[in-house]
């Protein structure tokens, strides 16, 4: 049993619902399919998700939403009508938007938002299963209720509750084609409460272990995952396999094909994930496992972001002060800063965070906390940096993966700032300043996945 | 004005005696002496320390001190009937320690074995003042109060109190060589406190800082500093100048030359320190400095130290949940553990501590504590293993200082466990299983002080 999930540019217009179907029909072991909103269907078209935000600010204003609500119904219609998809399904659509309108009239707007935006997809699984139907297929829309998917009531960011998956579980008896709208799941008060970015994936994993799938499935756009961004490296090697901590790694730094959490659940159970093309079924895609073979492969890929700062912390005899490390966190947890490194030398440390949270107002705060509270020597802030990471299985056994890594720095002149290993066993990280990344990350693939490195020595 | 300090083997015997009084009397900028208890003569031989201790049990026993009070006296006497000085002052020294065992009488242990422990400093530099004076050189024993040396309250670990150095400055008025015992003060009610471990460098450093000298030189059995353990690398590279922040670094692990707080008062007034032989001093030393022109050398040393562990944590979306790193540092806390560095990757951190402080029952108790409060995937403790520091200012701007070690570690088949780099402007640390720390440090050392390297590619 496979549950398979269509992004937003998967389920954009009718020409790739017809693709969804041909692909959901090619393998009967293809019996969940969770739909995303339509994406857009050219550079400067619309989300679907967009409209559903404006008819949202229409409905908490209390304005008129015939136009919203008619420009959304036109986009379902679009597609139904060039499919032939009986209008019965477009009726039912713009009906059930009224009756949400109506119904949210005294909703708070998070909720309210969220009510909305998620009709989006509920709406897309509908009109999906109305089109396979008419293609001879059994086909069921079920919404996540029914589903058994309920989750926190944190609107925008919910979480699954453990309680679903026996219900879910359930789903494996149901009989023909299940089209679940992804996105969004019930509160125990009924209430539809949306998942954070990349809320379609968070649905299809929760549903696949849910059934104890043999295989998720997640089409997308492009034919595999790639060991490097294609804008920064033409054409580069494709993955074939890599497993969920290498995937949770490279999706940290610059690998947007998951979001965070999205893997969690079949993480959790042990199931495949597979990235395939809706419009290139034929091509192999990546495999996500547990497991691989990583003996002849060490680095698997390279993945780079910018946006990061460095605060550097000298106290002399920092080193014998206990719990100094801990009070500095302290500072920056009660000024509400999360942070993601805190590399350490013998009187100083440093601590790397996103950059977005540390404008100069809070720098002056938090600064003058650290020389009050904590009595340092100096504390500065270096801005303007990059992190990348090389990732892969097996590489903190491989003797020289960081010889090459550092020597691609230095082939590229590009300077290291900073050197974090030995906690992770399946990535490096380096932090440049932010105009060396390019130059670095094309050095680094190039030593990994495209030349044979010689060091020879000569007595000086 | 010149403090210069003589270490245990620089005052050990009669011969070393003479040593000292030629290097006071080719320098009339040697105003300040201070000088240890008289160290090993030779390898089985027992140091002047170890005898004081002894006794200090004998009197804590309320025991017969006849014997032990004797053993010490023939020690100084030894020295001084060699040298010809007047046997008055062996008298006096018998009469003081007979007077202080009285006076201890009912003192808590930690004090009195503080204040028998300092007599050895305090009779030996009575000792040398006599044998100077009967040179012809004007010289004065001054005690640590009469000099303005006063300390906290903490046995066997006492710290300068910062009104000392006004009282210090007034022995620029004084005339003649002054000679101080090293290894303790006066806490503010008069009783004798030793400092810790390293004791008379200690005293030095705050004489020099409080007269503002030009130089504190530290005398000892070594011509230099070397940039390598000797016992790894024979005839290592001797270091001509290197900056405090690389001697810290450096004696943080396995560089014993000076314990770590010795440098902090001249290091706050940027008092160079000259690091010379007792046994031969023409040779130039190793200077000490605030500042010094790295760009022909970067890297100034390479030390390393065993005994440590790593404590592996994961949990999956670790990164996303805020304070996590805080609190688990906390759990060390609360167990009175110190750690060292935390390299930490993307749902995993490490945290890397000494190991003597994590034997297998706070290992169990430390365990539980985290699974149970942390909630964590996974928790365990890798053993056996080394730091590596490869030391020098100016490092972190030198494109390639990097790759020329990890290739180095490839060179010398050890694999890194963990790379520590990113806060420390001085220093990379490198963590190694403990079995590959000499390979290592031997391979490092090759490619800092001994080769050329040359990296050629070719496509695969």
């Amino acid at each position: 049993m496979k549950v398979a999930k269509f992004g937003g540019s998967s389920v954009a217009n009718a020409a790739q619902f017809q693709k969804v179907a041909k692909i959901v029909m090619a393998d009967p072991e293809r019996k969940v399919i969770v739909v995303s909103a339509p994406g857009k269907r050219f550079k400067e078209d619309i989300k679907m998700t967009d409209m559903l935000i404006s008819l949202a600010e229409q409905v908490k204003e209390g304005g008129d939403t015939t136009g919203p609500v008619r420009q959304i119904v036109d986009r379902y219609a679009s597609i139904a009508n060039e499919l032939g998809v009986d209008s019965a399904i477009l009726e039912r659509i713009e009906e059930d938007l009224n009756d949400l309108i109506v119904s949210l009239h005294n909703e708070e707007p998070t909720r309210l938002l969220d009510a909305i935006k998620a009709s989006g997809e509920d709406n897309n699984a509908k009109l999906m299963a109305a089109y396979l139907s008419q293609l001879g297929v059994e086909a069921h829309y079920v919404n996540p209720k029914e589903a058994g998917i309920f989750v926190t009531d944190e609107p925008g960011n919910a979480r699954v509750l453990p309680e679903s998956y026996k219900k879910i579980a359930e789903l494996r008896n149901r009989t023909g084609v299940l089209v679940v709208p992804g996105f969004f799941g019930y509160s125990t008060e009924g209430k539809v409460i949306t998942f954070s970015r990349g809320g379609s994936d968070i649905t299809g994993s929760i549903l696949a272990a849910g059934v104890k799938a043999d295989l998720y499935e997640n089409f997308t756009d492009v034919d595999s995952i790639y060991s490097v961004n294609p804008m920064i490296v033409p054409n580069p090697k494709e993955i074939k396999e890599l497993t969920y901590r290498e995937m949770r790694e490279l999706s940290y730094a610059g690998f947007s094909v998951f979001h965070d959490e999205a893997l969690e659940p079949v993480y959790k159970m042990g199931i495949p994930v597979c990235v395939k093309n809706t419009n290139n079924p034929q091509a192999p895609g990546t495999y996500i496992v547990a497991k691989r073979n990583h003996n002849d492969s060490p680095v698997v890929g390279i993945a780079s972001d910018d946006g990061f700062c460095n605060i550097h912390v000298d106290k002399y005899l920092m080193n014998r002060e206990i719990g100094f490390g801990r009070k500095l966190l302290h500072v920056l947890e009660d000024e509400g800063i999360s942070y993601e490194h805190t590399p350490s030398g013998i009187d100083n440390i440093s601590v790397i965070l996103r950059e977005h949270q540390f404008d100069e107002d809070v720098e002056k705060r938090v600064f003058g906390r650290i020389q009050r509270e904590l009595d340092v020597d100096s504390v500065y802030v270096e801005r303007g940096l990059a992190l990348i990471m090389v990732v892969g299985e097996g590489m903190n056994q491989s003797v020289g993966v960081a010889a090459k890594a550092t020597e691609a720095f230095a082939r590229a002149n590009v300077n290291l700032e900073m050197i974090n290993q030995g906690s992770s066993e399946v990535s490096m990280m380096f932090g440049v300043k932010a105009d060396g990344v390019k130059k670095a990350v094309k050095s680094l693939y190039n030593v990994y996945f495209n030349e044979m490195m010689t060091i020879s020595y000569s007595k000086i």
